[in-house]
């Protein structure tokens, strides 16, 4: 229990933590039964884009946002750029969004149809274009593909269509852009989704290449699953590219990360730094995983929500960097190694129940940050004046 | 395997099934990522009974119609009840709606602000209102409330103020009234839901009263959750008061009924079969449970999605009773008692494997009905008919 | 962040704490796949609870053990009870068994023999007597009674011979005695479990009396139950008479307490204390709820294993307690009244994210304790000495 | 509905069905609370194959048995053959057993232990030898690898561990046999699982070579988990080895095949069927897959439950092969590609709800079986006759 002795040894390596924030969270969300609208929701990409400055001003943990085409779709990509670093952000990674036109009804890349597969090959290729204009490195595709009947589709020949669209889509990145494959237990389909687990996403990702990896949301397993397992493989693997972080009790329940099982958070970032994911060293064959939240914030307001979440995430990575020090390092590995299962959990839990915060208000105030952001951000009036300000127009949301 | 001789046994009490089909499954609904139009879709309360009526005049299962509040407000219920006995059916179940409102966003019943409970109480009183001029015996109510995030609420203060406006609804039912209590696991709340299972709505309908009954919705269980069990203990303690029929791969999915898992179907109906709730021999303590539907036919064409509904269930009750003739009760009651596990299965199964389709088909042309329900609806030109009339207007969906 | 202050208020409340032990975790477990004999295990009652013992010397925290008829039974209860008390312990729940017989292969107090229901009662009678003779409040009653095949019994006649059983076996309990009812999803039985969830547990209780109570053990639901809901329901109804506490990741995995997911185990402990059943106030009809371990130390030691989990309890009772102290209490009443979701959430997250440990080793050392029981106890030598000393015999296990 | 001709078209297909059955299934098993024997059990292996061979007698369907390790140990493998050549069936899959030996306590090819690991592949290396002797083709590998607790061990290490064992005993493997890795979600370990999904063990057999394959047991995953999907996948990789058919509602438990939700083994047939895994079609890149059963017959009789289970798997290839006659199929691509999910639904439904019972009776009786082999196994005096017979010894169990 020598924690501060511990804090000190980590803050270089806290200090490269960075978080990429969803345009979309700042916007209006809800469930299928209720979209609740709320005083201050953006009506524009612009607004959105000033929020997550915000969430970074505060924090100093996101410095970049991730947009969504067609929601954030603009004219002039390239100015929306200088746009945001003109707030003191990037724009990060382009997900593009093959759910919402009536034609997917029944699929995208892998819709019966050819002529509706094709026209979700343009979309990711359209998103591309837009990410030669930001500047963007990754491609995220989330497919809402899946079927709700039994014998609706062939989903064998749906792989297939899967595995075709994906080499078109991939064939037009450039060496520096990647493709981003993630995969989902199920919803919106609920007999069959195309991309429901790690497996299928790494087996479409091994065929395209060494810049196509996966995309993990960590509300997007069975009941169970035990996902620091799969991060690990997939870091083993060289193929784990991005974490969309929330929360969930349920199914996809994209509530703020650590929000519903902190332990779990815990488990999954001690497995990212064990394998190299966190730090990253390309001379390794270890690549830095991205890691970016994808939530909802249906109830709680938006801008205080991604401050918590952001710092749920730097709490959770320096209790886990804390357990990475060489000595609790060796300690861990003597007891692993001697079979000695009670001595390897206390040191393992030890660093969980480690109480981080007053270090890392220390650690804030010496890099010109807030203490405390999150009541830095409720005193300094922002929240009140973007609700002020922003009255008439239509509130951001899944479907604008 | 006799079963022409079985089917001739049950057609009496086959005869006496009726299932209730929801208003709101005639207009569009879907995920939170999409609802998609589809062409035909009611724009007005008069065109969903319009359809209702078409599934009943193909299959002469489905006399009545659920109403859902305010989805179904109009200035004269009881001509909207002459508009349906016009049309060959009946209204039937109201259902009160405390989930749409931006009040009701933290809670209605067990909301912590007073003025939004009464709120909601009085929503339900008007839905009373409702009732006595639509002729409805049943108000069931369905509450989203419940909270996302651990410590967002007081748990045990929400089951108090419940209670509280419960007995006051519960209070205003005339004596052949009755208030049916639903629960569900989760969704739209992601952390704790305020009557998640059946032993919260079985507590509070005993301390309401005798006319305070428990609606079962077979999508709204935890993974696993032998559901056939619960509707035995329900009857066994005078409880079930109706079910809200659909099916489920994960969550609350909302598919036609039947057809994720068509034996637990069977299975839920063997026991509503044998606690007596299918038939209701009131002098016995036993009333019949109501059957309806709840369903989403996010892809599907709407009126067959009903009519598959009703075939489905009717296929099921067919089944079951076959296992309720005296032979085969007596053989069952054998095996039961001598421990013959794997007799007793066979048994039991039997009766789910046989095919009682063409019996069925049978049973149909003997009263008037179209052998193959399904097959003279896509044939009559109903569909196209009303896929020409039904243009312009709002279609109906979940928020109009 | 003033913990300091706060744990000064609440170690008065802390000093009540007591944890049952079973007398079955110093024994041999495993699955069905193996069970692993370690150096040391008790051959006998006596050696149990010499261990136990051990572990109440060390922590101050488990004064009682629970015993397991038969794989407890000895000649002179009396004088056993003598025995635990001259090792600073006392005798505790008594646990009937009716799964090992071969007569119950097909179900006990439910079995569609009348004259296996009836050697049911009596084993349940018998153990009555071993309460009279230990001086035990309770006999719990886990029933592994269920089924393996659909149809392969009548579930609903099985609640009708559960009630009749349960009657008589209350009817012998004295005044001061309680019959606890646990409730359990799946295992052994894989298709229907006779009491499989708190409603049925609930609802035999309360036919039985108001001395009939539930037990709930924390690895016996469903996935994604929200289990503090059920202890604020059962609180609320008067009928949470105890806990089994262990841990599960996936089904009844009866590991250590905490170590699956300390959250939960924290807002579990939020909702005992929320409802008054750690404190027990029988003036406002609040009793304390009986809080037991279950658990098996398959791979791990036994004692330490033990020591670690009254720990965990008592961690997570401290951070629980925190949030109960006046000022936090109305802190958290004034967000949750003001529907503040994030402010609420915080208030609630403070408290489990306080580190008591160092608090903890104060509390006891001034209470002549160590201040690192776990240590204290690898550093005494005991664990030597057991192994050195039991040798030859048969260990205890599940099945002696 | 012509199923007469249906049935017709796939006699050719149906009599090519085999399926292997495991000799464990005859022994003993039970759960971690209690095994329960049985009169009649077998105290050999010799009597296990006995048994297996009145299976294949009265059904036809089952050919070889596979064996277990060290369960099935004989002095002479070759002379074993012979004898159950002299019974009618062979000897098929060698089923190696790393979890029984005290050394495996912590893992066995994941042992942080090299001495332990070298154990393990030793095993193996023997079970080759076993299958040299045996003819066997088959060595399936399921591994009771994993942790408890968190922390307990490094899993990342433990993959490259598990890899590198893998190879060692691959590379002893002759060119016309092959090494079949089994996955499990959980149990016996209930924190992590070394090899939990399908995912985990393709990449393992995708770096082992073209003689590594996937065994696909059914009741191995989360709950929800759409295992046709699965199948399909692992099929269009060329990895899917065999199964192990049994069902389940709750977590393995290992119950009688199609007893707990026939509807899903008709679609996991379907896809296999569909993918070529059925009929194997060498020159197009399909291998059949091995269909055998693992399964155990805890309260039921155990050759009776044996018939049961390949009589469920011939019912349900029956209707599946139903599907993919030339009309039928024909006509799902239509409704498929037209996007008529209902009627392409009902094609599917039309298959599995056809009795294929009364045409399987006939296409018995046709082959010189008996038309109903449990009957006829019943009135055989097979069954009374080992039981008499089978007195004294030690019945046979997972264990010895």
């Amino acid at each position: 229990m020598t924690e501060q002795q511990g804090f000190a040894d980590i803050t270089g390596r806290l200090e490269t933590l960075a978080i990429e924030v969803p345009s979309w969270a700042y916007g209006n969300s809800g469930t299928r039964f209720k979209v609740f609208g709320s005083a201050g929701t953006p009506r524009t990409v612009h607004e959105k884009i000033a929020d997550a400055a915000a969430v970074h001003r505060f924090t100093g943990l996101a410095p970049t946002v991730a947009l969504h085409i067609p929601w954030d779709l603009v004219d002039d990509f390239a100015a929306l750029r200088v746009y945001a670093e003109d707030h003191g952000v990037g724009l990060g990674t382009i997900n593009s969004n093959t759910f919402q036109d009536d034609d997917f009804k029944l699929g995208s890349l892998t819709n019966a149809d050819p002529a509706v597969r094709r026209k979700a090959v343009q979309h990711n290729l359209d998103c591309i274009e837009v990410m030669n204009a930001t500047g963007s490195r990754d491609l995220k595709i989330w497919l809402a593909d899946g079927t709700n009947y039994p014998g609706q589709a062939d989903i064998r020949a749906r792989q297939d269509w899967l595995a075709e669209g994906l080499a078109e889509i991939y064939a037009q990145l450039s060496d520096d852009q990647r493709l981003v494959l993630e995969y989902k237990f199920f919803e919106p389909a609920f007999y069959h989704t195309d991309v429901p687990d790690w497996g299928t996403s790494f087996v479409h990702c091994l065929a395209l290449g060494d810049r196509a990896v996966v995309c993990l949301d960590t509300g997007h397993h069975a009941p169970g699953t035990n996902i620091e397992f799969i991060v690990a493989q997939l870091i083993r693997l060289g193929k784990l590219g991005s974490f969309d972080f929330n929360s969930r009790f349920y199914a996809d329940d994209d509530l703020i990360v650590g929000a519903a099982d902190p332990f779990q958070l815990f488990r999954i970032m001690v497995e990212v730094i064990r394998g190299g994911a966190y730090d990253g060293r390309p001379e390794d064959g270890h690549s830095r995983a991205a890691l970016m939240l994808d939530q909802c914030h249906n109830i709680e307001k938006k801008i205080p929500g991604q401050i918590r979440s952001v710092l749920n995430v730097q709490e959770m990575v320096a209790r886990a960097l804390l357990l990475d020090t060489p000595d609790t390092r060796a300690a861990l590995a003597v007891a692993q190694r001697e079979g000695d299962v009670l001595a390897a959990n206390e040191i393992y839990m030890d660093a969980f129940y480690t109480d981080v915060r007053r270090d890392l208000a220390g650690f804030r105030e010496e890099r010109g940050l807030p203490a405390d952001p999150m009541a830095a951000y409720l005193a300094s009036g922002h929240q009140e004046q973007i609700e002020a300000d922003r009255v008439g127009g239509t509130q951001a949301g899944w479907n604008s």
